[in-house]
């Protein structure tokens, strides 16, 4: 193809211009590439979220698409760049978990490891004062190069394989399924480490949010908040919306709070969510909260 | 032209990988489309705000464009898919007014429905997993489908009207005219349903904004914000800002509250903003609020 | 080149839809136009974030590129809209300092002045009804223009010079750099105007942020703040993170507050940051706050 495409999914946000650095220097590199952005508001540092989502979106561009993903906590250490060719397209990244869902989805065909120092010494692109900006003098080489349909072997070593997504795997004991919240996703919907295959032959009782002795059951909390499991989204019931009782001037009234619901998302992983409303900001969450589902086996 | 445009409009925001999906399913199918972005930061599932950003925005892009929008708090519901061609562009997206605006400004001369049982009969794309994501599934493929060239005729049916943005006109009783904010744009200006039109042959006498009981005059509020009327932004005026006054370590200090103007913006219509700030976050509003303009005929 | 690349910087951000405008403005008036958004994300009239993002992007694109970026809290005041013609691209924008950075790092060669009256005058672009938004009406059409390979002359008239960025020096005294946050980047860390040259042959002894007369040592305060002065991120030092004590329900507890510290960036500028957390929004910080830095000559 004349005008390869290269995504682009970074926790850059656009603001500092990073992002816009990085396009340049690509387009430096190979004036004909084909620029779409994925995303540049995953959350600082989430690579869970960023996984996600360039799995979600990797899984539909065209047959030999180059994905170019930064999120990256480890940034200034010693950490090796991957190229990973799949068998639908290519993926460049940090070795951080960060590219392992996308790659198993489109299944990992042979794996490259590249270094500052093995990519300097290929003489593809001129040095650049940055030192300490990967994305720009590292991973947007990469790409371009791999866009000009050249073999990564010319830029670093093959590799034998890539750090997993360090996901915790909910825990199972009795009738109980203790996970996690994993991320928010934009409407500030929970997405938790709970599938629905790992609930399979059973039904949903009861699920639990909130400080981990409380859900764990090793302490008594004011703080736990039930959910009611639901089918779809439609289903999760609203609040009792009362009108405001009459008041005096300077009095404040809070509406009832809303209900939390949780159900199995698209993905078929379950999510707790609050009709037309942000869960997170409501119960002010901030990702990792524990969450327990009660189980019984489907009769 | 051998590369149309898609645009694209959504409240999906970028993180979560949906927006990235939709523009690989649209290369995937046709590899020469130019997407082009024009919004995936349309507040959560606010159709009238995304009408009046596609309006805005497909007013201006070359004849024979397509506007892929997807604004749908019914998703999952039954609802038809709309291709809407008009004398200068085809829109694309849900039937719940979303495009009704753009389609108004642009003139509409036909319409087509399709559902997915039409979409999956006709063989073009092939079926995805994820069956509740319409905007990849439906909408998508209709997009690319418009930018081969091909009739909408053998996706769908014809259709005789769409739905209307559901705008609550402004209810205008002696001298008064009573309307409500809309929504927000980006800088937290009020933008409200009265239009510069509406007040002909009238000046304005006073603007009001806060509760509607006591907008409308029936009771009696502290909250009720009364906004000076401004020619441009350059005529808000600022608040009287005086120097913090010397106080003990511990104390604090509150800024006098900034004055709101309200100003007839570019698009004609009644905005409400404070000067070089966020009114919105000033005030604690959310949409909906409602707004007393008193009007008296010119002389 | 066939598709010369248009750049787009602004802080209107997307979901008003005037971005999607200046968008379809240049590809109606220049299809094969390949525009690079670089960000739409600017804080609001932040001119100085806008110059320092567009010139990191700018360095980074191929020869020829045009720049167009709009960040004007003048807008609808008489000032010029400014072409600059430098070594290794156009740049195009409001007269108010937004394009200075990007200008003086490529290397000024020529400079023309664009008013609203020579352009209509060249018979480029039709009228639009919206005569307020020079990005649609005045800048749009300009980069159009520059990206047929047509000469700025036909629309205006040559300009000796443009205004610089109004960037606050450091006051140097004794053993002290007084200085301010310029602005906060994506992860709300502070970036000051206090340069590593400008410190040259001295080591920093000591960081202060806060209230004025306190950091410039006119007063005693409880709010300034001193921060730790470190090589790179990964040494600001955590906070003790002590287990919540054990309380009754209903009591809160507030963590330890992190420790902030000090480091040039990959720019060579001072920068204030806490570790995985917004220094802007841990302090509550708006941007101009005094920073004072107590030097000594190295040894």
């Amino acid at each position: 193809m004349d005008s390869p495409i290269i995504t682009l999914t970074t926790d850059f946000g656009t603001m500092d211009g990073y992002v816009g650095a990085m396009k340049g220097r690509i387009l430096s590199l190979l004036p004909q590439a084909r620029l779409v952005d994925i995303s540049h508001d995953i959350p600082p540092q989430s690579v869970v979220q960023g996984a996600w989502c360039l799995r979600r979106a990797a899984a539909q561009f065209p047959q030999g698409t180059i994905h170019l993903a930064v999120v990256d906590p480890g940034v200034g250490t010693s950490r090796d760049a991957l190229v990973v060719q799949t068998r639908r397209n290519w993926l460049v990244g940090p070795d951080n978990g960060l590219l392992h869902l996308a790659a198993q989805d489109a299944g990992i065909q042979r794996i490259w490891r590249i270094t500052p120092e093995s990519l300097a010494a290929s003489g593809w692109d001129e040095p650049q004062k940055s030192a300490t900006f990967d994305g720009l003098t590292l991973f947007s080489p990469l790409a371009a190069w791999l866009a000009r349909g050249e073999s990564p072997a010319a830029l670093g070593e093959p590799g034998e394989d890539m750090l997993p997504l360090e996901e915790e795997a909910p825990w199972i004991r009795g009738g109980e399924v203790l996970g996690r919240v994993l991320f928010f996703d934009r409407f500030g919907n929970a997405v938790t480490n709970i599938s629905r295959e790992m609930l399979e032959g059973h039904r949903v009782v009861r699920v639990e949010l909130g400080p981990m002795a409380a859900v764990w059951g090793l302490r008594e909390s004011t703080r736990v908040v039930e959910a009611v499991f639901c089918e779809t989204y439609e289903d999760i019931p609203l609040a009792e919306l009362s009108e405001p009782p009459a008041k005096k001037p300077g009095e404040s009234w809070l509406p009832p709070e809303e209900t939390v619901g949780a159900l199995f998302n698209s993905d078929g992983v379950l999510e707790l969510a609050v009709y037309s409303e942000s869960l997170r900001d409501a119960q002010g969450l901030r990702g990792g909260e524990p969450v327990r589902v009660t189980i019984k086996p489907a009769s």
